[in-house]
């Protein structure tokens, strides 16, 4: 367990936040995943790190925020906090996921979990990103609250398999096949870019919706390098090809096809509604008013900021696990999200296009039974995926 | 015991801290101590907090960083938490102790546990605490761990029950009954300094030390106020009465009379030998290189801040425990401390005999054989202490 614990933190060390030596490396864990988080601090400080930050979270502390602090403490972003997500520039980060309670805000009011969010926090992480400041890595960590919630029984053992599986350490040497399959990705998108195509067409149950391409706007793996020349991994496992829609053009319906786990609340069977780029109705069996509450009180929330495809190759998907975790659950399959895009798809500047919000929130869509084409110009529609496969060279 | 629980946290939070409504609440748990920061969180915002930070700690951090990290990390401050300290200026700020693993640093080489001080994260504290600007309180978190090294077997129900004990829990109206406490000690600081006495003298097995005092310091109880006139109660349990003695007049030599904690380490048999106000000897059957690292790379730490006084009706000494924790311990019986001095203690200015370091180091050395006299200017010895109690009306 140690040593698999050990082998695994050197790879998200090495490969996926791709720690240099002098570099300071921050780390958020939950408390529930201080072992996890120990050996990534062993692990960074062994790749010549000048100093680890553990900033270790606890949802028990927000949700007393929520339920028991004033208004004004819903979006309050302690100077300290922006301080420290403003020393990552230049540096390295973890997070680790798997939350342990993951419908602990179940009971509390979704309108006020939804409002609750530390803007100015969230702008910081979010120009980081766009401006590709930070080598970051974002990964699971087993624990036995997690394992319940996938099994229905605290089998920590069995999910670390599944972890272990998706995360390519069964593999004799996990970094080459990591490096293997971000090529493999790369090249994906890199032929889906050459269709050069004007928009995505989702069908399915339930789901019939057309999203705007914007043209100078590229399909990504999940491999990205910093201004600073450092490439790192920012999801692991990752699955998906991903680019930023036209915010402006997104019309029909499409129903999500997992769960999804958001602010501490479980969303079911979410249902959502554009026209002309906005989400105009949102139906859910549970978690709709979370959703609501964000649509009404967050600016452009409600228009998309990324679309991704994943095939049944996944090894996520090939696990045939329910993770209720979106990290893993969004490389099961093809997803897309509402919320901010990513300025750095762009060749050059980014399209005004774009969406800009302060929040991006990732569900799933994809399936079996979900077919996905690239319209072209002309309005020829090019199959991309059919049953979970790739289907363009 | 979520009873017992909330209200532990409640007298902490009323009482220790005194949370005025608005004020922002500083919490610092290690991540083994959990439920007790929770219930803080939850009491301090019933008081009115306007928002409550929690920086959890975890000692394998530290020690990471201590075994692998470069020589710059040991003295490291980051900016982030330099700003976090700074804003408990005006609040109020609470920290739990109870060290699960109080010999977790045992194996690290101690002249690197030694220097491993963020000084400039100390001198803010320093400088709060020697302004009086912080509210702030600090409380036993009782675990497996701490009961195991306490009892040798891990029975938290029993530490929970001495510790309730301590904090008088027992009484129908604990904080009644903490004022008449409070005001019992500060009847004894005043009888003492009613005596103007010139110095102190110390006598018991392997002890004969005789340390200066200053005219205009005072004899403090545990009760003090923040210059914003809120009152609170630093340490609870606090059965003390302390001062800060003259830094430039203590000669003879002292023998600690419990185990003493310290940075990770347990220093046992303790002996240190002043000359002119400076150690100039220690002796410990473990962890004297600790000790002598810190008087070696830390100006003035070999030189005492504090005097306290306790006797026998303390109910931490009452318990018959030996907590392996500074906190209780120091209440059990008389100790002193090397290291920085009080500025709040003084009448006006402080006396330029008051040690300014930039650590502060509590041991031991009560008992029912120490001897302890009031010694008066014209050289006249008055009976303080004898038999572990109180002398003087």
């Amino acid at each position: 367990m140690d040593e698999r614990l050990e082998r695994y933190a050197e790879l998200v060390v090495g490969l996926g936040a791709n720690v240099q030596p002098g570099q300071e490396v921050f780390i958020l864990p939950n408390i529930a995943h201080k072992d996890l988080a120990r050996a990534l601090v062993r692990a960074s400080y062994n790749a010549g790190a000048s100093y680890v930050h553990v900033l270790y979270n606890d949802a028990h502390i927000r949700k007393a925020m929520i339920e028991l602090g004033p208004d004004a403490a819903l979006t309050y972003a302690p100077d300290f906090l922006k301080t420290f997500f403003e020393s990552m520039t230049g540096n390295a980060m973890i997070a680790t996921t798997g939350d342990p309670e993951p419908d602990l805000l179940g009971d509390l009011d979704g309108e006020r979990v939804g409002r609750a969010i530390p803007i100015e926090i969230i702008q910081i992480r979010m120009r980081q990103v766009s401006e590709n400041t930070v080598a970051w890595c974002g990964v699971g960590a087993p624990t036995e609250a997690w394992a319940k919630q996938v099994f229905g029984e605290p089998d920590v053992e069995r999910l670390w398999e599944k972890v272990a599986f998706c995360m390519r350490l069964d593999e004799p040497d996990p970094v080459a096949a990591w490096r293997e399959h971000l090529a493999r990705l790369r090249e994906r998108g890199a032929a889906l870019d050459a269709l050069k195509p004007d928009a995505i067409r989702y069908r399915g149950p339930g789901t019939d919706l057309t999203v705007g391409l914007l043209p100078n706007a590229r399909w990504m793996s999940g491999s990205s390098t910093t201004t600073n020349g450092i490439e790192y991994v920012a999801n692991m496992p990752t699955e998906e090809i991903f680019t930023s829609p036209d915010s402006r053009r997104a019309d029909g319906t499409i129903r999500a096809s997992m769960p999804l786990v958001l602010a501490g609340q479980i969303v079911r069977g979410l249902e959502l509604t554009f026209e002309g780029g906005r989400i105009v109705n949102v139906e859910a069996e549970s978690g709709a008013d979370l959703l609501r509450s964000q649509f009404a009180s967050i600016e452009n929330a409600d228009r998309l900021g990324e679309l991704a495809l994943v095939t049944g190759d996944s090894r996520v998907g090939q696990s045939e696990t329910l993770f209720y975790d979106t990290l893993f659950d969004e490389n099961a399959t093809c997803h897309i999200a509402y919320g901010f895009g990513f300025p750095f798809v762009f060749d050059g500047e980014p399209d005004e296009g774009l969406n800009v919000a302060n929040m991006h929130v990732d569900f799933m869509v994809g399936g079996p039974e979900l077919e996905v084409d690239a319209i072209l110009a002309d309005g020829t529609a090019v199959p991309v995926i059919r049953n979970e496969e790739w289907q363009i060279a």
